[in-house]
C-alpha cells in the first residue's frame, strides 16, 4: 500500500476544480421519467460523454498540464493511453502550446485513436501489453525530457477526475449513492474523495464489466490483483487498478458491482433509444449496474457519471453483431 | 391557395407557447466550436431530438389535444402518420386520458411505430399510400367520431410547431438565419411564423432532401406540386407539401434548401461524433444544407432546428450498408 500521506484529498479535488474552471465549462445532468421507471430510483446522469475531448479525461489531463511550471512544460507531457486519456492530453497540451508524445496500444478504437492525432499529439505505437506500453513510454521519455502524465495512478490526475462527481453533487444536491465506472480507478477514486468530502453519507460503487473484473476481486481481497485478459467491450475499462487508485477505492468505496457483456450493450442501447445520447459502453456499466441490482437503489437518489461518448461508429453497433 | 384569414399567425404561435408550456419544458440549444470552424457560421442547434417523444410533433399534437373542449375530448383523437406525429398524438392523448387511434403504414419506421404503441395508441395498419392513409382514417373517424389531428396541414398544429423556433430565437436572441426540415411543411411554416413575428430580418431557410423535393419544386413554381414515389432515408420528409403549410412558406420563407442523399448520412454521422446527439436522417438535412451553401450562412449567426431522434437501431447505420 502507497503511504497514505500520497494520496490526494477533498482539497486537492476542490483545487483541481479551480484550475480547470476557465476552460472546462460543467458538463449537463440528466434524467428520464422513463428510467426512473425502469430502474425503481430517481437517476442523476452526469454527461461527460459532453465534456471537451468526449470523455472525463479532459479533467486530470488539463489538471495535471495546468499545474506545471513554465520550465517543466517547455519539455511536453508524454503518456501510454488506449484512446481518451491520450486525446485529453493532447488537448491539454494544445492549450497551453506544448508538445504531447502518447503511446498507443494496437487495439485501441478508431475514433479515440482519431482524436489524438486530431489534437495535434505525436502518436507512438506499440503492442497491446502493459509492458510494451511502459517500455515505449519509457524511450519516449528518455529521448524527449518530457513529464510523465499516467492515465490514472497519479494524484493530479485522481483529484481532476473527481471534480465531475463535485460538479454532479452539486448540480443536484442530496444525492444518496453515486455509480462510477471503474478501469484503472482514476475516475471512482476521484468520484470517491469528492463525495466523501461534501457528504460522507453518499455510497459510492464502482461498476465493472465482469470481464475485466480486477477491481471487484482486489476489493474482495483487499489486495490489488492485476487484471490479464480483459474481455469486454467496454475498452476503456481493461486496464489494471493503479495503486494510489487501490488504496483510495479499498478506504471510500462501497462495493464493486460487475456486469456482464449482455447487461453492457442492453443499457447502451436503451441510453441511445431513451435519451437520444450517444454514450460508449464504458458509460453503459453505470445504467447496467442500477438496473442490475434494484435493491441497491430503489427509492434513492442515485447519481451515474457518464464517462464518456467515443463510440467507434465504424465499427457495427454491438447489438447488431451476430454472437460468437 | 387558401382564404389568408385561414392562416394560423404569429398570435397563434404565442397562444400555442402558452398552452404547452405547462406540460413540455423548453428543449435545450447546442454549440460546437468544432462544427463552428467547419462551416465558417455560428451555429445554434435547437434539440428537438430531446423533446418528450422524441420529436418536436408533440408540440403540435399536444397543441391541438390540449385545444379540445371536454366534449370533443371525450370522442378521442386520430390521425394517420408515418411515426413521430402518431407517437406525439398517442402521448398527448394519453396525457389527457383520452383515446387517440393511429393509422400507419407499412414502411413506418420500426422505432417510431414501436412509440406509438407504447403511449397506448391503438394503430391501425395501411399501404404506404396517401389515398390508402386517407381512406384508412376515413373509417376511424366514421366509426368512432374522434376529433381528427393531421399531421402537418392544420392551422393547430402549424402554431404549434413554431413554438420551437420561438423558444431557440428567444434563448439565443439575435439569429441571422434559421434552418428547417421541410416534409410537410408543419415545422417550417410555423418557425416562418415565429421568425417574422418576432424579427423580420431573420431570414428562414427549408432543408429537403433531393429524393422528395416536392417543396423546393413548389417554391420555385409558386404554386403547390405533390411528392410522388419519394426516396430517402430522411422517413420523415417523405410526404407532400400541406396546403395551409406551402402558402405560408411561399409568403415567409427565403429559400428551399435541397440535400443528397450522402449530403445527409455524412452530416449525420459528422453530428452524432461530434455532439454525441443520436439524431435522425430528418434532422440532419439542416446541418447538410448549412454545409451545402457556405456562401448563404458565412459570419453569420445561424439556428438549426433537429427535428427529432427516433432513429430505427435495428438497422445498419446508414454509412455502413454497401452502397446499391
Amino acid at each position: 500500500m502507497p503511504d497514505a500521506r500520497l494520496l490526494p484529498d477533498f482539497a486537492a479535488v476542490r483545487a483541481a476544480a479551480a484550475r480547470i474552471a476557465p476552460v472546462l465549462p460543467h458538463t449537463p445532468v440528466m434524467h428520464s421519467h422513463t428510467l426512473d421507471a425502469l430502474s425503481g430510483a430517481r437517476l442523476f446522469f452526469k454527461c461527460d460523454h459532453l465534456q471537451k475531448t468526449g470523455a472525463f479525461k479532459a479533467r486530470g489531463a488539463v489538471n495535471a498540464v495546468l499545474g506545471l511550471s513554465d520550465d517543466q512544460a517547455a519539455r511536453g507531457v508524454a503518456t501510454h493511453s488506449s484512446g481518451n486519456h491520450g486525446a485529453a492530453l493532447a488537448w491539454a497540451a494544445r492549450l497551453r502550446g506544448i508538445a504531447a508524445h502518447v503511446v498507443v496500444p494496437a487495439n485501441a478504437n478508431r475514433a479515440k485513436r482519431a482524436n489524438i492525432a486530431r489534437y495535434g499529439a505525436r502518436i507512438i505505437d506499440c503492442e497491446p501489453t502493459l509492458a510494451a506500453r511502459e517500455a515505449a513510454l519509457a524511450t519516449v521519455l528518455a529521448a524527449t525530457g518530457a513529464n510523465a502524465v499516467p492515465p490514472y495512478d497519479d494524484a493530479r490526475v485522481i483529484a481532476g477526475q473527481g471534480t465531475a462527481a463535485l460538479e454532479l453533487i452539486e448540480q443536484v444536491g442530496g444525492l444518496d449513492d453515486l455509480v462510477v465506472p471503474v478501469g484503472g480507478g482514476g475516475l471512482l477514486a476521484g468520484s470517491a474523495l469528492a463525495a466523501r468530502g461534501l457528504d460522507a453519507a453518499i455510497r459510492v460503487y464502482g461498476a465493472e464489466p465482469s470481464g475485466a473484473d480486477d477491481a471487484a476481486r482486489s476489493f474482495a481481497a483487499g489486495e490489488r490483483l492485476l487484471q490479464t485478459d480483459p474481455r469486454t467491450i467496454a475498452d476503456g475499462l481493461r486496464t489494471s487498478l493503479g495503486e494510489l487508485n487501490f488504496a483510495i477505492i479499498h478506504r471510500d468505496v462501497q462495493d464493486i458491482i460487475t456486469v456482464t457483456e449482455a447487461e453492457i450493450v442492453a443499457a447502451m442501447r436503451l441510453f441511445w433509444e431513451v435519451c437520444k445520447q450517444l454514450i460508449e459502453p464504458s458509460s453503459a456499466t453505470v445504467l447496467a449496474a442500477v438496473l442490475a441490482r434494484p435493491g441497491y437503489f430503489a427509492g434513492r437518489r442515485t447519481g451515474l457519471i457518464l464517462s464518456g461518448g467515443n463510440v467507434d461508429l465504424d465499427a457495427p453497433l454491438p447489438w447488431m453483431e451476430t454472437p460468437a
